[in-house]
């Protein structure tokens, strides 16, 4: 549904990583690196314009584009489709089609729907490039990269030599699927996959994964802890018993984390809901990696928006 | 009502095309043309601000504005006032004067009532220059140069030669005023309009228009028809009976294109209705000029902005 | 309660007026003199990114910050919490530091609890600078630079010559207790405070000043008039019988306005409630300083942005 449009080779928009070469996502990550160290590269994107545009709403994700393009030098746009008025029955192809009318180059998407960015992708002209920011449950690639830059960062780059575990609500989350996809491509030695039966997907996304229901178990001697975020809503939704009954069975807290590496790191996408997912003391003690992720999304997304529209026509 | 307050020989403000001689919009057009042959001037306006005020919302209206700023080097700031808690009671009036003491040099106002832009002129200092982006039904400025450009750029300078068609909801549409101001100063050899009787106005707007309430003896012949959208309050006015009928009657369809010229184009100010002012066919077709139109909006508003505040001080 | 969290000779953060020294003061003024005087400094802040962090609305004075921090070069980012759906539970303090860890060095924080900016003050990174755009009833300090500009402006150096009168519901407000603190530390003369009782605050927010009922004989002999905006809501609190009572016992006239010193000047941080606090006469009279303290708004802003910012690593 997600699959790349056109010759992963030559990445044209970046909708997904799943078929993404190994050595693809490494010069990405090589790249971001450069930028986490602290460069700025102003004229990268000088003269360019890029828009988010973000049919579900996200301030944070859309902060950290807009950074990133900043610090390339572009012009930045921001389109919130879900409180604009404009869309008066208009269709996300004809607001995509429009904007890019008026000469903006690259878009920044989330979309709530499963694919609608890739559809998006083909109504594209040939000289547009798209960034997925979050689609359905589907795919959020920088978030991918973003995990495993901050990865390599603390663990190196054999990636052969990692357990890693994902927690939580894998069914719903796009992050998730996109953090498989890179772990998959890069060769990560174990990966783990923990949380209540009801909120597992039941398709192939968990193939190759170790699938469990215990943490204690399952953070048995894992070097990363990657934490999902709880909707509330799964609650309503009858997926879940409580809060309470999920914090107890799958909130990682200091006493469970010492079944972990000793070295272990851990990760969240945020926004953390303190005392679910995850209690204050595992968020902000010294294993957490919670805003190195943050910083590195930066980076990452400029690596990935230079990649796509350095040295296209403005 | 929105008569330029000043002499339109030395345009301050652009708040109207009523009664803007015909030299006035052909250089507004030729510098128009400069810039949507692809040339930036990011230097033309550096250090200026420029403040969107939107007392009725239109993303697609203001993206358009914000990206011609930047690519002439202007600072651009963002007040939506329809969504904004700062009004807490203050005039239209205090606000552009507040924003305006802030150092803002150029405003791009759209309001919902007819002459509220050109009272907003009345209260500006003298160093301020107003760009009407749409009030009430009375004009929209902008709009009406870009589809001048998008017409000469399909149909040459010979405007005298041309016979153009406007069809829809006339009596509710800045657009269409606009249009016939722009058209009737560039001697457009027939200007024809074509809409069901309740939704054309009753004073003298159409002077020197033929009206024709029947779409296809009205197309016969014509060298572009330009189409307005039909806001869906004009069903619950009673204004048209049903959308069904509004389409089956002056929906624009492939088969009634071919009843005007065979090299006729089609234009729509957007966002387009898919389905009741035109059909897909023809708003994809090769004869649409919509999006040429969207690209030509940069254009035009670059020759504003830069015509109206390029040269005075910051 | 909002006193400045390190020493005030070496501010790191602007979050009150209380404690700043006179002479640390006076420097700030300066500066923003130099800017009110029209000078741009483009290359300060460049590569500096700053947020608006608005957890209550204010376009008016994110306006003023936005420019000027773009008058400085920086970067410049809004965060609207009031309205957006990232909040999803996060908690201030991790908002700070997500984007904190984005490489944003600048915060610009309005919250409408007292002491909500300090305590984030306590959350940020070493390299980090808050600025109080305005907390609960605590402080706004720039406004009370800003005032203090204005009236230097119109009355010279000597604060000790001047009398001072403050109108209207400081017990609700920010800016009188800004202002106070800023009066006091340049030596006032006299300082007058004038409301009804059940709008003056009964700590000791209003030592050292001569406090009254008495509108008339309040403004008597006094330099300037500061009047305060009056929140509607005071109504329905039962603090004031209506608005038209209030109007007629401390709404300032030209009438009573003769009672102050003939070249007294008038202020008011804005937005106006015209008829309420101040006539139309009044606030559009030759002795009304209101547009020029908006004015100063952005010079005072970029002086301290400067300060807090200029030379830190970006």
């Amino acid at each position: 549904m997600t699959l790349q449009p056109d010759n992963p080779d030559a990445l044209r928009h970046l909708l997904t990583l799943e078929g993404l070469p190994r050595a693809q996502l490494l010069a990405l990550l090589d790249r971001a690196q450069h930028y986490a160290d602290g460069r700025d590269n102003r004229s990268a994107l000088a003269g360019t314009a890029i828009c988010t545009l973000f049919f579900e709403p996200s301030t944070r994700t859309r902060l950290s584009f807009q950074l990133a393009a900043q610090r390339l030098g572009a012009d930045v746009l921001n389109f919130d489709v879900s409180t604009s008025s404009t869309r008066k029955g208009e269709t996300a192809r004809d607001t995509l089609r429009t904007i890019e009318a008026m000469g903006v180059r690259g878009f920044v998407i989330r979309h709530h729907d499963d694919g609608a960015v890739a559809a998006l992708a083909d109504a594209a002209a040939p000289g547009t490039a798209l960034v997925n920011a979050g689609d359905g449950r589907s795919a959020h690639p920088t978030q991918g990269l973003l995990d495993m830059l901050t990865l390599r960062q603390a663990k190196g780059d054999d990636f052969g030599r990692l357990k890693v575990l994902i927690v939580g609500d894998v069914r719903h989350s796009r992050v998730a699927r996109s953090d498989l996809h890179a772990l998959h491509a890069l060769g990560a030695g174990e990966i783990r996959v923990c949380g209540p039966r009801a909120l597992l997907p039941g398709d192939a996304t968990l193939d190759g994964c170790v699938v469990s229901h215990d943490l204690d178990a399952a953070l048995e001697g894992v070097d990363a802890v990657m934490m999902l975020r709880l909707q509330r809503e799964r609650m309503d939704e009858g997926l879940i018993d409580s809060i309470d009954a999920y914090h107890r069975d799958y909130g990682l807290t200091s006493q469970r984390l010492r079944c972990a590496a000793r070295d272990a790191v851990v990760m969240h996408p945020g926004p953390i809901n303190r005392g679910i997912e995850i209690t204050d003391e595992v968020a902000d003690g010294p294993q957490s990696r919670v805003l190195a992720q943050v910083r590195n999304g930066v980076a990452v997304r400029m690596a990935v928006l230079e990649y796509l529209l350095a040295g296209r026509q403005p």
